[in-house]
Order: C-alpha cells, then sequence, then structure tokens
C-alpha cells in the first residue's frame, strides 16, 4: 500500500498556511493565502481549495491523505469548530471542520492554532523530548500551547491555553477584538508594541525619537525594531515596557504549570535581546524562589509556518 | 488479612490537623497541633508523633498502615521536600517524607498542601466526577490545586500550582513571606484583607467605620466580616476591592487550564456573598466570550480539615 499523507493548516490573523506533510514530518509542498481578505468563510475554503485542490491531487487526490489538521484561533478540538475569534472576520460559531470534509472529502479535526505549534515543537522542535512547557506566539496577537505531562491541554471545554488573554494591568489598555481591558495581547504583540510607541510619542515630555520621522499610520513593531536598533531611547523604552509586562505574564504561567521552558516564536522575537533582556529580568523578579533560574526560556527552532504546519498534521497521524 | 489504614496529614500556616483513614474515606480519629509553634522540625515531629503515636497503636501499629501522606506548602512530591516554605518557620529545605519515616517507621509521601484538598475534593467533596477544575484556599495564605484531565499538576519541578503568588497588582503590595509585589496573596489571603482594612483606615479621607473602634493590632478578617455585616460601609469596600482582584486572577486561571469548575475553600470563603459577588461580577468581566457564565464557582462540601486530610491520605492507596 501507498504511503498515506497528512494535510497541516495554520491560520493565523493574517495569513493561512498549508502543506502536505508525510509520516516523518518532512513538508513536501506548502502555500499559503491570506486570511482575512475573505468576509465569509465559504469564499475562503473556495480560495484554499483553489491552491490545495492541486496539491492533493499532485498525491494522489482525496482517498491517498489521512486527515486534514487545522490550527486555528479559538479553535474548539471537541466540536471541530471556531468559535467567537476575536481575530478573525467570521464571527460567532463556525463548523469548520464539518465544512473542511464537505470540501475536500477528508477527515479534518481542528485545534487551536498555538496549540498546533505547540506539539509540532514537542515533535519536531525546541522542545523536543520534553513533557511540560508552554509555547507563546508573539505575533499579531499572543497565542499560546500548554504541555502538561507530554499532552496538550485543552480543559473542560476545549479551550485551554489562552493566556494572551489573561489581565497584566487590571484596567488597562482595551483590547479592540475582545473588550477585555489590560490584556497581555493588548501589549506584547506586534500591535501591542505599535499601541505603546504611539502613546509613548503622544506624552508631551517625551525624548526626542527617530519614529517622530514616522507619521502615525506608518508606525509598525518593525519600525520601532529598526530605531531601536539605532540607539533610539524612546523605542528601546517601548521594548523595555513590553519585555517588563511578557516576564511578569510569564512569571505567572510558571506559577500554574511549572514548566521546564517556555518557547517562544513570532514576529516580535526578532527583536532578540531587545525584548528578551527585560523579559527575562521580569520573570524572574517575579518568581517564587523554588523557580528562580530553572526556567528555560526558548525560541523555537522551527520555521514558525512550519512549526504550526506539522503540529495541525500531527492531529490527524 | 485485616484492613489496611492510611495516615492523612495536612500542614497548615497555622494548624496542623491529622487523622487515619479507611480505604473508603471515613475519617476514623483526627487530631491537630499548632504548626508555627515550633521553631524546627524535630521538635515538631515529636508533637506530632506524641499525638499520633497512640492513634496508631489504637488501629493496630505501624504494619497496620500502607503509609503516611502528608500536604504541606511547598512540598515536592518527586523529592519528599518541603523547600523555603513562604509561611513556615523552618527555612531551606526540610527532608520530610525522611524524617516521617524515620520517626513513625511507615513509608511517607508528601504533596503540596493545595494539591492534597483538590484530591480530596475529587474524590469526595464538591467536584466529584469531574476531570478539570482547580481548589483555591483562602486561609491565612493562599493555596491552590490544579486537576487537569483527572490528574493533580505536578510540572517540571513537582512544585505546579502555586497560584497564590501570581502577581495581580504588579509593584503591588509587598508579600513579607516571598518578597513578592503585588502578589495574589497578598490581597486574597486574611492577612490581606486585615492589610486592605489597614491600607483603607489610615487614609486622610475614608468613611467613618465601626473597625476604628478596634485597635489596629486586633483587626483581623473576622473582625471586617463582622463590621460589613452590620453595613458597614468601608468593611464593605475591603470584601468589594479584595473580591475584585480575586477575580481577575479566577479569570487568568480559567484562560489557562479552561476548567470545570473553581472550588473554593478556607476562611475567607465565610464571608459569603459579600465577597463572592464582587469575586464572580469581575471573573466574568474579564472572560473571553468563550468561558463567560460557564465556569462554575463552588464552595468546598467537605470540612475544610477533612478534604485535606482525606487528601493527604489518598496519596498512599
Amino acid at each position: 500500500m501507498k504511503e498515506k499523507h497528512a494535510i497541516g493548516i495554520d491560520v493565523g490573523g493574517t495569513n493561512t498556511k498549508f502543506g502536505i506533510v508525510n509520516k516523518k514530518g518532512v513538508i513536501l509542498v506548502q502555500d499559503r493565502i491570506k486570511t482575512n481578505e475573505h468576509e465569509n468563510v465559504e469564499e475562503f475554503i473556495d480560495d484554499l481549495a483553489e491552491k490545495l485542490n492541486p496539491m492533493i491531487e499532485q498525491y494522489g487526490g482525496p482517498e491517498a491523505f489521512v486527515g486534514i489538521g487545522m490550527g486555528a484561533p479559538n479553535a474548539n478540538y471537541y466540536q471541530g469548530t471556531i468559535e467567537y475569534a476575536a481575530n478573525l472576520k467570521w464571527k460567532g460559531i463556525i463548523p469548520m471542520a464539518e465544512l473542511l470534509e464537505q470540501k475536500f472529502k477528508i477527515p479534518a479535526k481542528l485545534t487551536n492554532d498555538a496549540n498546533a505549534a505547540a506539539v509540532g515543537e514537542m515533535q519536531y522542535g525546541a522542545a523536543k523530548g520534553m513533557k511540560n512547557f508552554i509555547t507563546i506566539t508573539l505575533g499579531t496577537g499572543v497565542g499560546s500551547g500548554i504541555i502538561i505531562d507530554g499532552k496538550i491541554v485543552l480543559g473542560h471545554n476545549g479551550f485551554a491555553g489562552e493566556l494572551g488573554h489573561v489581565i497584566v494591568r487590571n484596567g488597562g489598555r482595551e483590547h479592540k477584538g475582545t473588550g477585555l481591558k489590560g490584556s497581555l495581547e493588548a501589549y506584547a504583540s506586534a500591535t501591542g508594541v505599535r499601541d505603546t510607541a504611539i502613546e509613548l510619542l503622544q506624552e508631551t515630555q517625551h525624548s526626542p525619537s527617530l519614529l517622530e520621522n514616522y507619521p502615525i499610520n506608518e508606525l509598525t513593531s518593525e519600525t520601532v525594531f529598526k530605531c531601536a536598533e539605532q540607539g533610539d531611547s524612546l523605542a528601546n523604552e517601548v521594548f523595555e515596557f513590553t519585555g517588563q509586562i511578557l516576564g511578569e505574564a510569564l512569571a505567572t504561567f510558571v506559577h500554574f504549570s511549572a514548566p521546564e521552558a517556555i518557547v517562544l516564536f513570532g514576529g516580535l522575537t526578532k527583536a532578540g535581546d531587545l525584548i528578551m533582556k527585560p523579559t527575562r529580568q521580569a520573570m524572574e523578579d517575579n518568581l517564587l524562589q523554588v523557580f528562580k533560574n530553572k526556567v528555560k526560556i526558548l525560541y523555537s527552532d522551527l520555521q514558525e509556518a512550519d512549526a504550526a504546519i506539522l503540529g495541525a498534521s500531527a492531529l490527524v497521524w
């Protein structure tokens, strides 16, 4: 019998990446589409099918696949649904697994996008061989996947591991998608970095900054990073502040599940020590004695898209 | 062969409670000693033996027991040690399981006191039949036990579930035992309630309060409760504030492990709706849509001492 393959799909706030994966965890072919160009989910699936169907045919047609695994924000593993995802345009409850099965005639399973990445890290990445760790994605939003005793934590309703939405500054900055005030994602995401920069620039007594050369609409976390690298003090302050908040949150997570490591990935990690130094410091400052200097902070050594595609595909084996 | 029994010991910041438990979970006999009257752990164990040895003899001597299970703050299940416990006088690393085995000639196992209570709740109490829940003790300190998929979460080093030490007000009130600033235990414990009352009374423009009739040294969480019951607005404000902080923290825990319920016990729960109304409100206000109105807050229906003794004893079966 011919070797079967799996399809892994990673739905992010900006891009949806997908690929065909063999049992050894090699991505044989991959591509991407924009997630939020599609006002409704049917158009999204049509667009996905246009690119994915030729790949499926290339590798033997639907019957040559064991399944489709998808990682998506607010995915419910038990129900196969995406529910009230703050960073997606599709509102309410989306029966995604059902829609995928109808379109592709292949069984489909869903899990949280960050959970999928955590599984990818455990099987092929920085957390290989670890039984207790947490992955945190610092991208457009903040996602997380929690592994305890070698298993993804799903919780009673399947939505465990929404660490981007814990409150870190009570009554603080409002998150547009969720309405929550002072949540981690409002600060420690690409959007949060931008918002912090804008806030600091709006202070009447701020220090002169290269960031003032950019129109406010063109400020991004990348711009802040570039200016910080050039020694701009306000831009550095943005990363100090972001790292402080992220580190405090990591300490909270350590007190919860006592992980061996926290694996970070996503765009913000590209800021390197600019964000990691204050993050590590704030984490250590807020830990009980029994945890101090014991928890590793690692960067994912998988390509971000690869971790998520591999992890999603691992759902169906 | 005669039925064997277990010994359950619950070490709290104030009292140590212990009992002999049969396999059905009936506490056949129990007693208590003061925990912190003993400057060193050997005196503590001598005192414990004085009361426990006659019970052991009454039920057939050491060979009639399968083991001693102890729940204690900062207990390390893997090592059988108590390490750097903030609320105990014994500092450093205490090889408690070894000391117990030497004294009683019965095998001993340790776990976190709150973990032991969680196991008690799962087997005999409010969480009977649940696979995903969190217990929070609101006593002298704030303890917690986390159950995921029917198992206690121990984590990589055995110290998972230290939820009393998560930061809820960054840079906030200093916790004397840990040195952490703004941790949950600094607010949502009996000590925290007292400290909040004192802080409010020290504000220059506070409302007139029955609490002013007490010398500051006689203020306790019970006094605050009595005054609040009589409609004292400052005392009520203390519980509003405490509940607000506790509720925000519960929301964080829900985002982590998506429990079916949170089971509360300990002295502060006696304040009933005075603390629970603001707690529930603050929790719901800070939850993602997918969790709103879905997580139960329950009171333990076991006697507090019973849950901990039963849970500790369950370690050795």
